[in-house]
């Protein structure tokens, strides 16, 4: 790769990338068969351990060991390590298409299509116990929006310098997270994070000066929130020891897509859950119990909600593990009907900032778990 | 709606508003059956004005007489339009979906759906002649961001003065473009923008510090460009002078779903390319062409895509007008494969910023139209 930047402190992951070679190289000059071990990423190796807040894995592992038949995949996972090692060295950072893309030139270790070099990522982030953004590698999708009472210290690309961002200078605008956001700093007066599910409620918020107002930090998720915008909230909110109240829509998708997602992780990703979970969540809203208290608008259920809901009450292990929110959905799916957060507007624009968040965030106790 | 804002300078649209019920009111008190007159909005009432740069009207109209029929539809539309200077004047914003809610307060002229609350806006945006977020209204979706050599300035909402943003002190961040920039302004030396379509692409250009070795503003438009990216590059386009160069997948997708939605606009909302198409759009890449100069790897055409360009061949206006574009999808349709711009990676992360962008801006006036 390019011009080499000038280096940072040896960094964890390269550490753990170089040892994993010496083992393999040793190994061959001794005449051994090389091995590689990596946790089984599937939910049979997966379980909700309250005390942690996420998904955990039980530890069974594989073990790789170089074989005629695994002798592609062993090589592919070797050189996605080197690879991973420059792109530190280097400080730059490689989507995944991008390293799908740079493989080509590993001669017969090249790719046959991109979920092989997934796989083979995935992999490697189980094997070294570190995230994808740790490696340098990223997402390719939007990191979510922040506006209030936060200053955000990234580091100036050019002067190498730090730099501080202050997320209540933008205006109508806001400060768009990175993909990767494991060095970011912060400074906050703030008194709690709100996660918000749509951009409309996160301007709205903000036009009627809420974070002002309630000393807090807004962040638009832009639907289920994406592995960047879990993690800036999770880095965030265990350096500043800040709660996070999540307001979303009155459905099963954000109930389980966004709210579950975001504070327990998902179960075909368990080995990162413990990155990218946010065990100090907690659910604001919108609830069935709501509708009532504030007379919203509803719509009925859809089919895929009901089947979505009855899933969940029967095979997710967070919602078997709370009777609380068993209770909700059963009493949604009772009432038969879905409400959306800006069904709020009913009341006028300003009703969600002036009455239904401040009047919720008098009884934090009594939000979901 | 709240306690009103310190009123603007009286606002054109507001102006428009009042005449519109003056009108009413008046055949009303001379006992005449009240009109509206709308702008008929199809494809049928649709051409393509190379000068102009855009699909245009035709200029057929509808009439909208009040009658046991109409009746209510046209309250809908004036209870709309009150609901438009009420925005204006208190300095607010209302998505479509918070509109649809406010209706609810409409007795028998609340909305059936959101499909009725979305046609009635439609009609009152071409009834007007302006765009829906010049009448406060705002769509619910993400409106990209921006890194380099600008400056936004924006209204600090609780002084009312002005912020300036710039928009090279992100960091790895960016800024988030908000949904309604009709009040931005903007300070920039740079020499053009680069509208890109995967915010990968836009994080690598940011990372390989291109912004500065080109002088420009990087935009990411995260797929097909948002009514407000496109608005945002358009008025800064326009009122900077600067060049727009668009960079995405060598596929139909990128050709027509991204970059003709943004440089033309879209049939189906003919009344509003007036203001949100970028007719001074150019297309950098990825051609067809660079498969074979910069030796990038393909993809076999989809089905999907192939029927996409035989659509855009036989029925888009816009492609049919250039023999140039007619040229290039030919030839896509015989070498029979798409091209990612993120395959340049096999040459070196870098590559992109420091070789094919380069080169390839030294031939602007061989990008395709």
């Amino acid at each position: 790769m390019a011009v080499k930047a000038k280096k940072r402190q040896p960094s964890p992951v390269v550490e753990k990338i170089v040892s994993e070679a010496a083992n393999v190289h040793d190994k061959i000059r001794r005449r051994g068969k090389p091995q590689m071990k990596l946790p089984i990423r599937s939910l049979a190796n997966v379980k909700y351990r309250p005390a942690a807040g996420h998904f955990q894995l039980l530890g069974k592992n594989k073990v790789r060991t170089l074989t005629v038949n695994t002798v592609k995949t062993f090589a592919q996972t070797l050189k996605m390590l080197a690879m991973s090692k420059d792109l530190v060295e280097t400080e730059r950072h490689s989507t995944k298409r991008e390293a799908y893309y740079q493989a080509y030139n590993w001669g017969e270790a090249a790719f046959a299509g991109q979920d092989e070099s997934d796989t083979v990522m995935d992999d490697v982030e189980a094997m070294l116990a570190v995230n994808r953004e740790q490696m340098h590698f990223r997402a390719d999708e939007h990191g979510g929006e922040v506006a209030g009472e936060l200053i955000v210290i990234d580091k100036d690309r050019r002067t190498k310098k730090p730099v501080e961002i202050d997320c209540t200078a933008f205006g109508s605008g806001a400060y768009s997270i990175p993909t990767v956001v494991e060095d970011l700093k912060f400074k906050t007066t703030a008194k709690f994070i709100l996660a918000v599910e749509t951009k409309g409620m996160f301007e709205r918020l903000v036009e009627e000066d809420f974070y002002d107002k309630q000393h807090c930090i807004l962040v638009s998720m832009g639907g289920v929130p994406s592995r960047a915008c879990r993690r800036f909230i999770r880095r965030l909110a265990d350096e500043k020891k800040l709660p996070v109240y999540v307001f979303t829509d009155g459905d099963p998708y954000g109930y389980f897509n966004i709210y579950r997602t975001l504070k327990v992780g998902s179960g075909n990703a368990a080995h990162l859950n413990e990155y990218f979970c946010v065990p100090q969540a907690r659910f604001l809203g919108v609830t069935p119990d709501d509708i009532h208290t504030y007379k919203l608008p509803t719509h009925a259920l859809k089919d895929v909600d009901i089947k979505r809901a009855k899933d969940a009450m029967a095979n997710d292990p967070f919602i078997r593990h709370y009777k609380v929110w068993q209770k909700a959905i059963e009493k949604m799916l009772k009432m038969g009907v879905r409400v959306e957060q800006q069904a709020l507007a009913k009341h006028g624009l300003e009703y969600v900032a002036t009455k239904y968040l401040p009047e919720k965030l008098k009884q934090v106790n009594s939000f979901l778990p």
